[in-house]
């Protein structure tokens, strides 16, 4: 276990290992660190592991929150080598190896595991954040299901043609995955599931945008299975505009090609930008990566690691690995068996290999793509692949539990569940109030 | 169907009944009115149902806020002539058969439905409102749950023994159902499942005080069953305080009977008030409800309705029937069966006669009261019972299945699902800012 101390009046802990951010990278460390009875901190910001792959079904009101979300400390727990902490990490210095929370306690560790993730990019924009939220977190989910839920409300009470329109225009930034998944879910929930149960809405005046600044859909897909995913999303009412950078957002209103569009929601899906923590540690690379070695080293040091969406981790070419899931945990993986060897018999670092497990992006029912090597599937198979993967991903016997009963609820009913409006934008859209009021 | 107009720019709408709230009261006379295709509106200012009798399990991170919701317009879907609108009434004027919305939109009726339920009451104290959130809303729960969440964490990370204590010392004001449900749910919580996640915090030491300012806890029970219910909470470790008003609630402390303790957390179950829109249409009693006659009509109208837990009616005895969810159901099943009669055949409006269905109170695992006349269960047996009807009651097929998924496997784990502790909860405590700061 970890020690502590108190000394004069600021706590003090020592541990072997420091791990920050309980995220798919952190959590594979803490796992092999556990198992092998080292003593280990995990240190996160929010108390849970968040699978974030299924967010976009949060946003859209097919899933709960705790059905992909679940306590870092209750899937550690049997671990008694393994203390997770509730914190922030502030600052930390690697020269005397010690790391500093925001209530003033300090950590000192011998070996640094920073996994701190990534947030949102809005590429020097940070105004645009207040009207084009992003999916990241819980609170992120919940916010777009309310703005999005709460758009079809007040246009089931408009009574200006205009306004309505402006109500049910939906546009989404950003054509990689996450935002062809979210455009895909917002029609079907749209056209199944809240035409039957609104009576002045025409289900066929929903309008969905997907933008694209690129020259075109899932960049980090082949060719072929971008042209049929944007074949289907066309086919379910969905504008794509490739090519189209946003020039300006404002409150309900996006600007592209010189042109000004009003809007009842906008998501953002663009760009990310890796916690800040990473660049405390090491060199960064353009996108504010840290520059890390194959072993995931940080050069200059021997026990600082970074890995996860904050670290430019090159593949066997030198190219640095894309930001996914996957390659997290695949990283903390490796990490946390090379350190296991490492700290008890000194063995080298291997170095890191990543073996993809296939790309998929949903577009929505019976459709989707799943791209792995000369391995590639489309339509209901890989939609059918995509959903028993994920499934056996979950983390937490529970969760898949729940989680399958609701994806066969709906998939039967046609119906969404988790249709909460939060209470300050349902007030909010109670009375009217705000920028887009009727009155 | 209502009818619109546009006057001058405001909306105006006609319907013949327009039912203000969508809890267990205002449902049901929509479903009857809606099964008759009578035109109705009903306007709630948020977009789901609540299954109130529940919502301890959500603040206790047992269930997930969309397991006890329901959207209102999902629940009505069917009935082609009601209206679901979310809104907010900000004025009624009885006399010209109108209520105005917060967007200032009008709603012209011809029968007025007034089930708008019921708030906290602080009894005067209004400011202890932010030192110890009740439970009426879904955000109500999910905020009890992040700070009670927190309280452990914070608990887990701190090196000060007298501020650990603090930290896990939990009081509940009000020993009725909801605060004995709380009492019991929260002590398993930390018993059961908390315990084996935490490396520093010694069950033992987690303190729960259940503070009454009557005689006896459950007052609307017999005596021999609130006697079993004092046992099995004493045998839990629940500190029983009876007698013993509240004097003063600050940020993180409490005093009675002259004594101040410091707590981690403070949740109100003591006292509702009902909503004001009760005294816009009728003379209301000391407690701000309604007073409607034994046919839930507003003396002096013919066509204004009060019922559920803004509304005093008269029992047979004369004497006003409890705010009670199987009371607000039963009258809004007679008052929607009574008003299509009336409305189709102009027959007169028959007197509501309430039939208790028993009371039931939770007291955690394998515990429980129930009551009804002659029929008096504890222990396993109503616990069971308990189960079963409040699966039963909850609204929607998938709801249930997913609760009792969730209750099955909490039982057989002792576990709990829903642990997520909101953004700005988590923020907070992650960098130990704010009034428990242990710097």
């Amino acid at each position: 276990m970890t020690r502590r101390q108190d000394q004069g009046g600021t706590a003090t802990w020592t541990t072997e290992v420091l791990v920050i951010g309980g995220g798919f990278a952190g959590l594979e460390v803490g796992r092999a660190l556990g198992r092998a009875g080292i003593p280990t901190m995990i240190v996160d910001r929010r108390n849970h592991h968040l699978f974030q792959p299924l967010l976009y079904q949060v946003a859209t009101a097919a899933l709960s929150a705790a059905d992909v979300a679940e306590p870092v400390r209750k899937i550690l727990r049997r671990y008694r080598s393994v203390q997770v902490i509730l914190g922030e990490v502030e600052q930390i210095d690697a020269t005397l190896c010690r790391a500093r929370l925001g209530g003033g306690e300090v950590i000192s560790y011998r070996h640094l595991v920073l996994a701190p993730g990534s947030g949102h990019s809005y590429f020097g924009h940070d105004d645009w954040a207040a009207h084009a939220p992003g999916l990241k977190t819980i609170e992120d989910a919940r916010s777009i299901r309310s703005r999005l839920l709460v758009a079809f409300e007040r246009a089931e009470r408009c009574t200006d043609p205009e306004e309505k329109r402006r109500l049910l225009t939906f546009a989404i930034i950003g054509a990689g995955p996450t935002g062809v998944e979210l455009a895909g879910s917002i029609s079907e929930l749209g056209r199944l599931t809240l035409a039957r149960e609104f009576r002045t809405i025409d289900p066929a005046s929903i309008r969905i945008m997907l933008i694209e600044a690129g020259p075109r859909i899932l960049s980090g897909f082949p060719e072929e299975m971008a042209d049929y995913a944007r074949d289907r999303l066309a086919r379910r009412g969905i504008e794509i505009r490739t090519k189209t950078p946003v020039e300006h957002i404002g409150p309900e209103q996006i600007r592209m090609a010189g042109q000004s569009i009003d809007v009842g929601l906008i998501i953002w899906a663009a760009g990310v930008r890796p916690s800040p923590l990473a660049a405390q540690v090491a060199e960064t690379d353009r996108g504010g990566r840290a520059v890390v070695d194959a072993r995931l080293l940080v050069p200059g040091f021997s026990n600082v690691f970074v890995l996860g969406d904050a670290a430019a981790c090159p593949d066997a070419e030198g190219n640095p690995l894309p930001g996914l899931a996957q390659v997290a945990q695949q990283q903390g993986r490796h990490l946390g068996r090379a350190l296991v060897a490492h700290i008890r018999d000194n063995r080298p670092l291997p170095e890191f290999r990543y073996r993809s497990r296939g790309n998929t992006a949903i577009i929505g029912r019976h459709a989707a793509v799943f791209d792995h090597h000369r391995f590639k599937l489309r339509g209901w198979i890989a939609w059918l692949a995509w959903a028993l993967i994920h499934v056996y991903l979950l983390v937490g016997f529970q969760n898949r539990v729940l989680v399958s009963t609701q994806w066969l609820w709906r998939y039967l009913t046609e119906d969404r569940g988790a249709r909460v409006i939060d209470g300050e934008v349902a007030e909010k859209a109670a009375l009217q109030k705000g920028p887009s009021s009727d009155a």
